[in-house]
Protein backbone atom coordinates (compact mmCIF):
# COMPACT_ATOMS: atom_id res chain seq x y z
CA UNK A 1 0.00 0.00 0.00
CA UNK A 2 1.15 3.34 -0.90
CA UNK A 3 2.01 6.19 1.62
CA UNK A 4 -0.04 8.67 0.42
CA UNK A 5 -3.07 6.65 -1.11
CA UNK A 6 -3.60 5.26 2.26
CA UNK A 7 -3.58 8.53 4.35
CA UNK A 8 -6.31 9.30 1.53
CA UNK A 9 -8.37 6.50 1.94
CA UNK A 10 -7.79 7.33 6.25
CA UNK A 11 -9.04 10.82 5.53
CA UNK A 12 -12.26 9.67 3.61
CA UNK A 13 -13.10 6.89 6.52
CA UNK A 14 -13.12 9.74 8.91
CA UNK A 15 -15.00 12.25 6.03
CA UNK A 16 -17.37 9.38 6.12
CA UNK A 17 -17.83 9.15 10.16
CA UNK A 18 -18.69 12.90 10.19
CA UNK A 19 -21.11 12.63 7.31
CA UNK A 20 -22.37 9.26 9.73
CA UNK A 21 -22.69 8.20 5.87
CA UNK A 22 -23.09 4.30 7.18
CA UNK A 23 -23.76 3.21 3.45
CA UNK A 24 -20.44 3.82 2.71
CA UNK A 25 -18.48 2.11 5.91
CA UNK A 26 -17.64 -1.11 4.05
CA UNK A 27 -15.27 0.97 2.03
CA UNK A 28 -13.13 1.49 4.84
CA UNK A 29 -13.79 -1.27 7.65
CA UNK A 30 -13.11 -4.69 6.09
CA UNK A 31 -15.88 -7.91 6.58
CA UNK A 32 -13.08 -9.10 9.22
CA UNK A 33 -12.42 -6.04 11.31
CA UNK A 34 -11.83 -6.12 14.97
CA UNK A 35 -11.69 -3.47 17.06
CA UNK A 36 -9.63 -3.84 20.83
CA UNK A 37 -9.54 -7.34 20.67
CA UNK A 38 -12.96 -7.88 19.71
CA UNK A 39 -14.65 -9.21 16.06
CA UNK A 40 -16.89 -6.82 14.64
CA UNK A 41 -16.74 -6.47 10.50
CA UNK A 42 -18.63 -3.70 9.32
CA UNK A 43 -22.05 -4.43 10.87
CA UNK A 44 -20.62 -4.51 14.44
CA UNK A 45 -18.56 -1.29 13.44
CA UNK A 46 -21.01 0.43 12.04
CA UNK A 47 -23.33 -0.58 14.90
CA UNK A 48 -20.26 0.32 17.65
CA UNK A 49 -20.61 3.94 15.45
CA UNK A 50 -24.56 4.26 15.73
CA UNK A 51 -24.48 4.07 19.14
CA UNK A 52 -21.56 6.28 19.87
CA UNK A 53 -23.76 9.24 17.94
CA UNK A 54 -26.76 8.35 20.01
CA UNK A 55 -24.71 8.73 23.27
CA UNK A 56 -22.70 11.92 22.07
CA UNK A 57 -25.19 13.69 19.15
CA UNK A 58 -22.48 16.69 18.50
CA UNK A 59 -19.52 13.78 17.82
CA UNK A 60 -17.10 14.85 15.29
CA UNK A 61 -13.86 13.49 14.83
CA UNK A 62 -10.98 15.82 14.81
CA UNK A 63 -7.38 14.27 13.30
CA UNK A 64 -4.52 15.85 15.66
CA UNK A 65 -1.80 14.01 14.56
CA UNK A 66 -1.43 11.61 12.21
CA UNK A 67 1.26 8.74 10.96
CA UNK A 68 1.28 6.79 8.15
CA UNK A 69 3.52 3.89 7.37
CA UNK A 70 1.78 0.95 5.80
CA UNK A 71 0.00 -1.50 6.50
CA UNK A 72 -0.19 0.76 9.98
CA UNK A 73 -1.91 4.46 10.60
CA UNK A 74 -1.56 5.92 13.80
CA UNK A 75 -3.99 8.93 14.38
CA UNK A 76 -4.57 10.94 17.65
CA UNK A 77 -8.14 11.87 17.49
CA UNK A 78 -9.38 15.00 19.41
CA UNK A 79 -12.94 15.58 20.45
CA UNK A 80 -14.84 18.31 21.83
CA UNK A 81 -18.62 17.21 22.42
CA UNK A 82 -21.27 16.25 24.76
CA UNK A 83 -22.15 12.91 26.06
CA UNK A 84 -25.81 12.97 27.21
CA UNK A 85 -25.21 10.42 29.60
CA UNK A 86 -22.48 8.29 30.88
CA UNK A 87 -19.42 8.39 29.01
CA UNK A 88 -16.60 6.18 29.62
CA UNK A 89 -18.36 4.81 32.04
CA UNK A 90 -18.18 8.38 33.92
CA UNK A 91 -21.04 10.77 34.60
CA UNK A 92 -21.16 13.10 32.00
CA UNK A 93 -24.59 14.05 31.99
CA UNK A 94 -24.60 16.34 29.29
CA UNK A 95 -21.45 18.19 29.97
CA UNK A 96 -18.85 19.78 27.55
CA UNK A 97 -15.36 17.51 27.56
CA UNK A 98 -12.56 18.21 25.33
CA UNK A 99 -10.32 14.47 25.11
CA UNK A 100 -8.42 12.76 23.34
CA UNK A 101 -8.29 9.00 21.39
CA UNK A 102 -5.00 7.66 20.31
CA UNK A 103 -5.69 4.86 18.04
CA UNK A 104 -3.84 2.08 16.04
CA UNK A 105 -5.35 0.99 12.59
CA UNK A 106 -3.83 -1.95 10.95
CA UNK A 107 -5.36 -1.80 7.21
CA UNK A 108 -5.28 -4.35 4.52
CA UNK A 109 -5.91 -3.59 0.80
CA UNK A 110 -6.77 -0.01 1.90
CA UNK A 111 -9.27 -1.40 4.58
CA UNK A 112 -9.29 -1.16 8.46
CA UNK A 113 -8.99 -4.47 9.30
CA UNK A 114 -7.69 -4.29 13.37
CA UNK A 115 -8.17 -1.17 15.60
CA UNK A 116 -6.04 -0.61 18.91
CA UNK A 117 -7.68 2.41 20.29
CA UNK A 118 -6.53 4.19 23.94
CA UNK A 119 -9.19 7.06 25.15
CA UNK A 120 -7.98 9.76 27.42
CA UNK A 121 -10.28 8.40 30.05
CA UNK A 122 -8.25 10.63 32.95
CA UNK A 123 -8.70 13.73 31.04
CA UNK A 124 -12.89 13.39 30.92
CA UNK A 125 -12.14 12.61 34.62
CA UNK A 126 -10.27 16.06 35.49
CA UNK A 127 -13.17 17.73 33.74
CA UNK A 128 -15.43 16.51 35.74
CA UNK A 129 -14.28 17.43 39.19
CA UNK A 130 -13.71 21.12 38.00
CA UNK B 1 15.14 12.91 9.23
CA UNK B 2 15.30 9.46 7.83
CA UNK B 3 12.89 6.76 8.60
CA UNK B 4 15.43 3.95 9.20
CA UNK B 5 17.34 5.75 11.97
CA UNK B 6 14.93 7.43 13.44
CA UNK B 7 13.34 4.27 14.33
CA UNK B 8 17.03 3.09 15.02
CA UNK B 9 16.80 5.99 17.81
CA UNK B 10 13.42 5.41 19.06
CA UNK B 11 14.58 1.78 19.63
CA UNK B 12 17.53 2.65 21.66
CA UNK B 13 15.54 5.44 23.34
CA UNK B 14 13.61 2.58 24.55
CA UNK B 15 16.78 0.68 25.65
CA UNK B 16 17.93 3.32 27.74
CA UNK B 17 14.53 3.54 29.61
CA UNK B 18 14.35 -0.24 29.75
CA UNK B 19 18.30 0.04 31.37
CA UNK B 20 17.35 2.56 33.42
CA UNK B 21 20.30 4.73 32.01
CA UNK B 22 19.28 8.45 33.33
CA UNK B 23 23.09 9.38 32.05
CA UNK B 24 22.17 8.91 28.35
CA UNK B 25 18.58 10.38 28.68
CA UNK B 26 19.80 13.50 27.07
CA UNK B 27 20.95 11.40 24.02
CA UNK B 28 16.98 11.05 23.10
CA UNK B 29 15.73 13.68 24.95
CA UNK B 30 15.52 17.73 23.69
CA UNK B 31 16.45 19.94 26.41
CA UNK B 32 12.96 21.74 25.36
CA UNK B 33 10.68 18.73 25.96
CA UNK B 34 7.00 18.89 26.48
CA UNK B 35 5.05 15.62 27.84
CA UNK B 36 1.17 15.99 27.83
CA UNK B 37 1.82 19.49 27.32
CA UNK B 38 3.90 19.90 30.58
CA UNK B 39 7.32 21.77 29.80
CA UNK B 40 9.64 19.31 31.16
CA UNK B 41 13.26 19.15 29.79
CA UNK B 42 15.94 16.54 30.37
CA UNK B 43 16.13 16.76 33.98
CA UNK B 44 11.87 16.67 34.88
CA UNK B 45 11.55 13.93 31.92
CA UNK B 46 14.02 11.90 33.87
CA UNK B 47 12.04 12.52 37.39
CA UNK B 48 9.32 11.30 36.04
CA UNK B 49 10.87 8.14 34.88
CA UNK B 50 12.68 7.27 37.98
CA UNK B 51 8.98 8.38 39.85
CA UNK B 52 7.58 5.83 37.15
CA UNK B 53 10.17 2.74 38.64
CA UNK B 54 10.06 3.82 42.28
CA UNK B 55 6.10 3.33 41.67
CA UNK B 56 6.20 0.11 39.22
CA UNK B 57 9.85 -1.70 40.21
CA UNK B 58 9.53 -4.60 37.52
CA UNK B 59 8.37 -1.75 35.26
CA UNK B 60 9.66 -2.70 31.19
CA UNK B 61 8.30 -0.70 28.04
CA UNK B 62 7.46 -3.57 25.10
CA UNK B 63 7.01 -1.98 21.81
CA UNK B 64 3.75 -3.39 20.32
CA UNK B 65 3.37 -1.36 17.47
CA UNK B 66 5.17 0.62 15.53
CA UNK B 67 4.78 3.32 13.28
CA UNK B 68 7.04 6.11 11.85
CA UNK B 69 6.28 8.87 9.66
CA UNK B 70 9.09 11.66 10.52
CA UNK B 71 9.16 13.98 12.22
CA UNK B 72 6.28 11.94 14.07
CA UNK B 73 6.60 8.11 15.58
CA UNK B 74 3.59 6.55 17.39
CA UNK B 75 4.24 3.71 19.13
CA UNK B 76 2.13 1.26 21.16
CA UNK B 77 3.70 0.04 24.54
CA UNK B 78 2.30 -2.92 26.46
CA UNK B 79 3.00 -3.55 30.15
CA UNK B 80 2.89 -6.53 32.08
CA UNK B 81 3.71 -4.95 35.67
CA UNK B 82 2.97 -4.79 39.29
CA UNK B 83 2.24 -1.18 40.25
CA UNK B 84 2.94 -1.25 44.34
CA UNK B 85 0.60 1.48 45.50
CA UNK B 86 -1.80 3.70 43.68
CA UNK B 87 -1.42 3.77 39.52
CA UNK B 88 -3.55 6.10 37.65
CA UNK B 89 -5.18 6.97 40.56
CA UNK B 90 -6.40 3.65 41.11
CA UNK B 91 -5.60 1.66 44.06
CA UNK B 92 -3.51 -1.58 42.38
CA UNK B 93 -1.52 -1.83 45.79
CA UNK B 94 0.90 -4.73 44.15
CA UNK B 95 -1.58 -6.52 41.74
CA UNK B 96 0.14 -7.59 38.61
CA UNK B 97 -2.02 -5.48 35.27
CA UNK B 98 -1.87 -5.82 31.74
CA UNK B 99 -2.16 -2.41 29.93
CA UNK B 100 -0.88 -0.50 26.82
CA UNK B 101 0.02 3.11 26.04
CA UNK B 102 -0.55 4.79 22.71
CA UNK B 103 1.55 7.34 22.44
CA UNK B 104 3.13 10.08 19.75
CA UNK B 105 6.16 11.74 20.03
CA UNK B 106 7.39 14.76 17.58
CA UNK B 107 11.01 14.27 17.09
CA UNK B 108 13.71 17.12 16.77
CA UNK B 109 16.94 16.65 15.27
CA UNK B 110 16.33 12.79 16.36
CA UNK B 111 15.52 13.89 19.89
CA UNK B 112 12.22 13.75 21.75
CA UNK B 113 10.41 17.28 21.59
CA UNK B 114 6.80 16.39 22.56
CA UNK B 115 5.39 13.39 23.91
CA UNK B 116 1.15 12.79 23.48
CA UNK B 117 0.08 9.68 25.41
CA UNK B 118 -2.52 8.19 26.43
CA UNK B 119 -2.73 5.32 28.84
CA UNK B 120 -5.77 2.34 28.60
CA UNK B 121 -7.15 3.25 32.59
CA UNK B 122 -9.78 1.36 31.83
CA UNK B 123 -8.10 -1.94 31.31
CA UNK B 124 -6.45 -1.35 34.64
CA UNK B 125 -10.32 -0.43 36.21
CA UNK B 126 -11.47 -3.70 34.18
CA UNK B 127 -8.84 -5.89 35.42
CA UNK B 128 -8.81 -4.41 39.47
CA UNK B 129 -12.57 -5.70 39.17
CA UNK B 130 -11.81 -9.04 38.62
Amino acid sequence: MNVQMLRDAYMEYISCLNAQDWPSLHHFVAETAQHNGRHLGVAGYREMLVRDYQQIPDLRFNIGLLAVEPPIIASRLDFDCTPIGRFLDLPVNGKRVQFSENVFYEFVNYKIEKVWSVIDKSAVEAQLLR
